[in-house]
């Protein structure tokens, strides 16, 4: 399938298209369900999750569908407590600081603590029935580690960084709990069914090159190979990479994400040949009209370098005021010209 | 002086340090008068300001010290409305969007329109008695314009964004009116008495390397040109920049500001040999215990290959937390270390 095709660097007959947060509020049939049930009902519920997966593979051509889930879901069976605060994110309650609150924290059987994920995932495969590959996906364990940490978003990540430096075994303990979870979560993932692997590491980029290499490289080094072992692809994902693409692309992921601030070309230098690439539109430019975004989207194509090893996704999730025919017009448009 | 000799990339008898925000929140008497005044009040009594600006360098052994003020005040002279909102930061309002909004914003005279800043020059420098540098400071076009347009701080810049793409005469004009002020007000301060001047863009990292090129570094680059031909060195700041660092430097500070992301080893490679460099401490850093501090401040120095050209500073701005005495600590570290 293209979508497969092009996350090993094989041809394709067209450049594949997907979104990160395609299946989201700006979407009206999202924001129906989204009335009737809070997101983690909609995570917990495999029927509903896997409906929220499918709706934008209904509306759009799209080359890969993507689970419906929430890269927090899985502090739940390790013990902690998740909320989604309106307006203001998710929190963890209490958060993980101590050595008494990292003891605590608990290995799980993923049938066992993710069991919803791994349904949703089982019915998704069903229903799509080969029409697109089916992207499952995790947060990395930096970012997953900020929340447990930091008790929900940050700006300076200042506890996370001061447990790295002032304790680091502690975080070493934190992170290996962490990504066995993880790594045991994804390749659950792929026994249901999923046909690639997303590691997202969204708030990476607040990191130094020193802080990447030393406390975030070898875990999700360890994360990629466990899945690439069950013999599916993994695109590793962050924001605000640039400034260690190097290392982050020699993390070992099939494809590497890359966020709208470089030049795709410059990227792909900095990139090995081995490894495919995924992005790189700017989410807000998706806001523009029609006509002021199209040679946007075409630059992003043209510095990709042809369709070999290329993803066109954006360089971080659609946001929630985006018009569904805008995101309909970019995949119809990276297709034509591609094909 | 050490500062100056270091902005000119000259012999120094050691590495000059200051902080950003050297003068705020983490110091009792700052906050023993922010008890008293709001921060539009601090800006616009001369007094205030020069004694904000003073505290730090009676505290500690800094070499330069930073006049106190915000880089929004500009946005008053020019027609608009600024409040600092608690808990929420700046807020300008309405925002500026329309080619009516854009018209009606004005040209000024600094000497009126920025009269008490030019004032708290003046009594500062009287006040230093050259004991170290004055350094004056505004923000980047890019920043403030961000704010203009998007009222207040923004997570994704969309407004700003839009304006660029869809509507590029539009934000032509609005760079022009606040690039002309920018220099003028710049001008200005070296004529009350600033020996350097640092640019602020502390929000440019949220842009591709292309709206860089095209949007920011003209306007940038004219009034740094502008700075420098009054006789005095520009610092040209920004967080995030690793992704077009290149095309910041070219934009052409006497000195580059390096956030705390790309180690300064590396920033030194791609930043022409004639440039100064000022960073890279993570400010979160200053959070931790001493002797886990102290191989890391080492470390900046290291890499910053010798004290020639290199002004010591944080990546950002100190955070409130920070203990005085820390800061007091590290100063005089990078100092015995490079004398």
């Amino acid at each position: 399938m293209r979508f497969l095709n092009a996350c090993l660097r094989k041809k394709t007959d067209a450049t594949p298209v997907w979104f990160m947060r395609q299946a989201g509020r700006y979407l009206a049939e999202y924001r129906r369900l989204k009335a009737k049930y809070t997101i983690l009902e909609l995570c917990d519920q495999p029927e509903l999750a896997a409906e929220v997966t499918l709706q934008p593979i209904r509306a759009f051509d799209l080359d890969a569908a993507i689970l419906f889930a929430d890269i927090l879901l899985i502090v739940r069976p390790m013990g902690l407590k998740l909320r989604f605060v309106k307006g203001e994110g998710p929190e963890i309650d209490p958060p993980v600081r101590t050595e008494k609150d990292v003891a605590r924290l608990r290995r799980f059987h993923p049938e066992e603590g993710m069991g919803a994920v791994l349904d949703a995932v089982r019915i998704i495969r069903r229903d799509l029935a080969d029409k697109v590959p089916l992207i499952g996906f995790a947060g990395a364990p930096f970012t997953v580690a900020s929340y447990m940490i930091e008790g929900g978003p940050s700006k300076d990540y200042r506890n996370t960084k001061a447990m790295m430096h002032a304790s680091p075994k502690l975080w070493k303990k934190l992170m290996t709990v962490l990504s066995d979870n993880t790594a045991d979560y994804l390749k659950a993932q792929v026994d249901a069914g999923a046909q690639a692997i997303q590691l997202f590491d969204s708030w990476v980029g607040a990191l130094s090159q020193s802080d990447f290499e030393r406390f975030v490289k070898p875990y999700s080094a360890k994360i990629i190979k466990a899945v690439q072992r069950k013999g599916v692809p993994v695109i590793h994902f962050g924001t605000g990479t640039t400034p260690f693409l190097k290392s982050f692309a020699d993390t070992g992921g099939d494809v590497v994400g890359v966020d709208w601030r470089p030049h795709l070309d410059d990227a792909r230098k900095i990139i090995p040949a081995s490894q495919a690439i995924q992005g790189n539109l700017d989410p807000v430019h998706l806001l523009l009209p029609r006509p002021v975004l199209k040679p946007l989207v075409k630059e992003v194509v043209r510095r990709a370098g042809g369709k070999k090893g290329h993803i066109f996704n954006l360089g971080h999730g659609i946001i929630k005021e985006t018009d569904p025919d805008t995101v309909k017009a970019v995949a119809d448009w990276v297709h034509d010209w591609t094909s």
